[in-house]
């Protein structure tokens, strides 16, 4: 039953967005004007989320996949009083929204960008806008409190089981990405899990009858999901009893269709105009009217309102959480190692022994392939690191990221404690679920073949938007693959991962560089990583002499100096190529020419280095330089300089065995010795 | 019915396909067992090809999607005896695999690579490998078809009836393209299209009964389909049932999902390891006397077997191909400028005229956005030549990529002459099927936001790949996006296209460099372009003693000479950033620094130009230099040098209106002419 207070809060939130989307003269006021009823009754009716306490672990979380709403979701914040979080997770004392955010959206510095960004401002779960993202992201969050909840609720503690609802537009349920995260939740059963769409049949280029004809509820039934739907978004009782039977609904994940009215109320309703521009003067008028506001008031909020959200959605977020504060002060008492690391992952910290897991790995001339010796590490970490967990896109066998010590079963329908997720040939979904999981705190990492990133990376770019620490794991790094060919040989993928702000790439070249990336992507709390490893064998270097892996916390460090002491050249080269380095390093010392070899197992962290240490590695007075790499050779010209040349890819290589490809390119000793040899002569003047 | 000779055929295919993997010792042993049977009775019973002839433009196309097993294809294209084609369409009067390239299959220069490969082996139809990109593309050809039919056919000249046929595993069917393209085939009713779904229940990590249980069928009469079972692979005559189903069906694409045993007949049927590891000298022994094979004959060819397939597809290919070039020839009495047209489109030749489409812009202070002059060039061109259609991801009235002339309606399910197409939010898909319509040798765009190039990479990097004209648009190409944020703001987008083999790069200043980008652009015949356009209007420079628009053909020209004739410093920039560079010339002429301004629209063209050429737009001996573009720095130092500087992101941006982002990042007159004088006092000596 609807009460003059959920009208009046509904049609108040929609007169919010009108006037933020007017004083910013952008913006999406379609959106909002359908959808906020269901968005109120879902907030105010059942949203288990405490607006003092907006990061509580068991908080229902609520995720707008229709980014370009956000409008909805600033004034949703607003209204309830939601108070700001620090970028560390430190709530603070003030609102995280106020009136004047509202009145700066979409300009600098406002809490209320143009879309949803996690950690900007407090109540987003997870940054959307690109469509399909948010509800990906939303079965990663789901899976995250299913597995919570295996590990750590007790009899008589039931500390989590929250639900995770996720709002979508027409464009996230074409986008391929939710249909691969929609499969995979069915198959998981996550009954916690509540999708509502909001079925405008308005997308940009006008009405869904021109591409999208589909029967979305009998996909979604074909995946194995509850299918219910509301007939009118402006049914309260209608909504309501949707949510009802989510919340009945103990096998499934809910599909909620929702059928709108693209701009309801304004004088753009049903057209593709409502979706992308302001209503302008006269539209923000008309609709007030319709609404019955004020039409000369802006950003109006009866106070009413505000009392309202605070005995509904407040009053119960407050019971809720410090009833379950209370439970958790005698879980603590009763499980205090449990409580010890649920206060770790809050906190996004490692077990305090954690480094202990990592040993090093002898010589070995013969050595064994980079993704096997991360899968050993990653393995070890895993013990001591009880919330590490993930799987790969169909390839565990190939990428060795399967966690194959006692208790480490499947996360599966049936047993939601596993810490091996099967994605399924699925790589922008495992992805965008990776982003959920580490959103949720745990330590996610996904794997697949290094090719595949590029199915990948939209949600691959919105783990370093966050700032969140997901590993993604690429295996099969090079031409390296061998007989696979161009299809699977990647060769652009290395340089486009560089070219993301924020991520971390790391290319090991032996064992030990590979426990020294673990060392280093294991701390960290706020950036996501990406491991490219080999899926050929790698000598495990002999370092006596030699610089320690644990350079490989800087980025790049002197492998091998030059036997001389005075590099003739320097040899630059990551991954399998730094022991190619290393033998036309040989090879030119026979000749008299001393190279030193430089590994570069992660640019973004030399960058950070100081000038000093950076010139250090790479002395400026060395002018010849050959850097050695099988990918794109983008970006090398920063670190080779004028007088340098690269040993690289400029196709996308061929399908043979690996050691005609090596020849067929250049890769041998010879081929870099040539190159070093004539960087070496150009520098003196000879060339 | 089966007859003896089917048998034969099958199993001689299963022995070709062990035995070119183990001759490989490397390769997909597992579907070619389980499939083969499905894929002879396709291509023996209904495929319409003539071996003779493998470029018939009204051939059924089939599609191996599952690429892995290319094994299946190559000893398919050996026993039809299909004849060699030559990269540009030529005929030659040679076997395309002879049992000599299935002797060395996956080895250097063999013509049986690891997964399919367009253009290197001929009646491969499109690159396969990267799951679910050869089912998606499969709906580009069969778009490609409907508009084939629906321009040139004439009572009583059928010209294009062509079916397409893709074989895909389960892997394509857990891809989201995949789904993004199943979706739009039914909404298109493109009932010239057939899936054919192995549904061996199998994947590298296991049984798909650990991450794939949804009900396929049911999810594909969502979208729309017909679909029709078979319970057994090896039931020819279900096959050919359910082929005949697909045959009879006009209203909708069809799906036969075949139930099959991975590694069928082998000592490791119904397991992951049948998958991708030859079955080794003992199993493939087993398997031969599972089949009745000689176990000690390697590639054993019975000689009926190749009259037997001469007979079958051969004879129905080369009957159904001289009736319709005998109809051809009436056709071209009759209709002789559409003749001429066909003539064209299978030379990839454009009418000779088209260049006259192609006016100037004058010049204008305020000038357009190179969105908005991109369409009207496109429209311009669209006019000129007949088979350039394409359309957007939702996005056509934000990417100006409508045709809006007159006779152009939308591509429909009741309409298949329209030559607008409504892609839907389904960026991956778009990108894929123009892959398909291209192969079919129409010249297709599709458009989208750059930021969105990440969705689409998988199909970007097989247009690279497969060396073939797809247009990709990609307008709002910077911070200019303004209000929207990071999520929409492209950063690393331009570095990531830019690393990828074979892919042109524009990037216009002007309305004039995009009219000479499409000069560019339009008469490609083996190479894709990306467009890279703004969202906010640029001037159209006055070139009254500026460099002339066409040096864009050669990637990179002097734009503004310096006004002392000798630089002191060289600014480089690309796009929306050129006119930037512009404004900083006069501010730091004023100051006597003279700057010279060169715009970079494409660097791929510019590195191919001789020596001679680059040095002198960007002369060695002028070390000040300065590079601004509004994206991230990766790759620029191989043009600025060691004494250059990049004024680009090094975030994702931020949500503002574009001024104060411009003022935040640098992109200011002075910005620019402060980094500038830095780096001419540095050269100096002065800093």
């Amino acid at each position: 039953m609807m009460t003059d207070l959920d009208t009046l809060s509904i049609n108040t939130i929609r007169g919010l967005c009108m006037d933020a989307i007017q004083a910013a003269d952008s913006g999406h006021p379609g959106t909002p004007l359908d959808i906020a009823p269901v968005a109120y009754t879902l907030w105010q009716r059942f949203l288990r989320f405490d607006p003092a306490d907006p990061i509580w672990p068991n908080r229902d979380r609520f995720v707008l996949s229709e980014g370009h709403a956000s409008a909805l979701l600033w004034s949703l914040l607003h209204l309830t009083g939601v108070h700001a979080v620090d970028p560390d997770y430190e709530i603070l004392g003030r609102r995280a929204v106020t009136l004047d955010d509202l009145r700066s959206f979409r300009r600098l510095d406002s809490h209320c960008p143009g879309h949803p960004e996690y950690r900007l401002t407090s109540g987003v779960e997870t940054t959307t806008g690109p469509l399909g993202q948010g509800v990906a992201t939303s079965v990663g969050m789901a899976i995250a409190g299913q597995w919570l909840a295996a590990r750590y609720n007790r009899d008589g503690f039931p500390l989590f089981d929250f639900d995770v609802y996720a709002l979508a537009g027409d464009g996230c349920m074409m986008e391929g990405v939710s249909s691969e995260a929609a499969s995979l939740a069915g198959h998981l059963r996550l009954s916690k899990l509540c999708w509502i769409y909001d079925s405008n049949r308005v997308t940009i280029e006008g009405h869904t009858r021109i591409t999208f004809t589909e029967d979305v509820a009998e996909r979604f039934l074909a995946y194995g999901w509850n299918v219910t739907t509301v007939a009118d978004a402006n049914d309260l009782d209608a909504v309501s009893r949707a949510l009802h039977s989510f919340k009945a609904e103990t096998e499934r994940p809910t599909l909620v269709v929702v059928h709108s009215h693209i701009g309801y109320g304004s004088p753009v309703e049903d057209t593709p105009e409502a979706h992308g521009a302001p209503l302008g003067p006269d539209g923000v008028r008309a609709a007030k009217r319709f609404f019955g506001l004020p039409e000369d008031a802006d950003f109006f909020v009866p106070p009413q309102v505000y009392d309202w959200f605070a005995e509904g959605i407040g009053a119960r977020g407050d019971r809720a959480r410090a009833a379950w504060e209370g439970g958790l002060k005698a879980y603590r008492d009763a499980y205090p190692q449990a409580a010890d690391e649920l206060e770790r992952i809050q906190r996004r910290e490692l077990p305090d022994d954690w480094e202990s897991a990592l040993t090093t790995f002898p010589p070995d001339p013969k050595g064994m392939a980079t993704r096997d010796s991360s899968g050993r590490v990653l393995n070890a970490l895993a013990q001591a690191v009880p919330w590490l967990l993930g799987g790969s896109a169909d390839l565990a066998p190939s990428t060795k990221t399967r966690l194959v010590f006692d208790g480490t079963g499947d996360f599966q329908a049936g047993d939601h404690s596993g810490r091996n997720l099967h994605f399924g040939v699925r790589e922008h979904a495992a992805a965008a679920i990776a982003n959920g999981m580490a959103v949720t705190k745990l330590r996610p990492f996904w794997s697949g073949f290094l090719i595949f990133s590029d199915y990948a990376r939209g949600a691959i770019r919105l783990s370093a938007l966050m700032e969140i620490p997901v590993l993604h794991i690429f295996t099969h790094d090079s031409i390296g693959v061998g007989e696979d060919g161009p299809t699977h040989q990647p060769v652009e993928q290395l340089a486009s991962l560089r070219a993301m702000p924020g991520l971390l790439v790391f290319r090991p070249a032996d064992a030990n560089e590979v426990v020294e990336t673990w060392r280093v992507v294991a701390a960290l709390r706020h950036e996501p990583a990406a491991l490219v490893l080999s899926r050929q064998a790698l000598p495990t270097f002999d370092r006596s002499g030699f610089g320690a892996a644990s350079g490989v916390a800087k980025g790049a460090y002197v492998l091998a100096e030059a036997p001389s002491g005075t590099p003739d050249v320097i040899l630059l080269a990551t991954g399998s190529e730094v022991a190619l380095a290393l033998a036309a390093r040989d090879e030119l010392a026979a000749e008299g020419i001393s190279a030193r070899v430089v590994s570069m197992p992660c640019w973004e962290l030399f960058d950070r280095q100081p000038r000093e240490y950076r010139d250090q590695v790479i002395p400026p007075g060395v002018t010849a330089r050959v850097a050695i790499e099988q990918a794109s050779t983008l970006g090398w010209d920063r670190y080779i300089g004028d007088g340098g040349a690269v040993v690289g890819m400029h196709t996308f290589g061929a399908s043979a065995p690996l050691k005609q490809l090596l020849t067929k390119f250049g890769f041998t000793p010879e081929g870099v010795s040539q190159v070093a040899r004539e960087r070496v002569a150009a520098g003196r003047g000879e060339a």
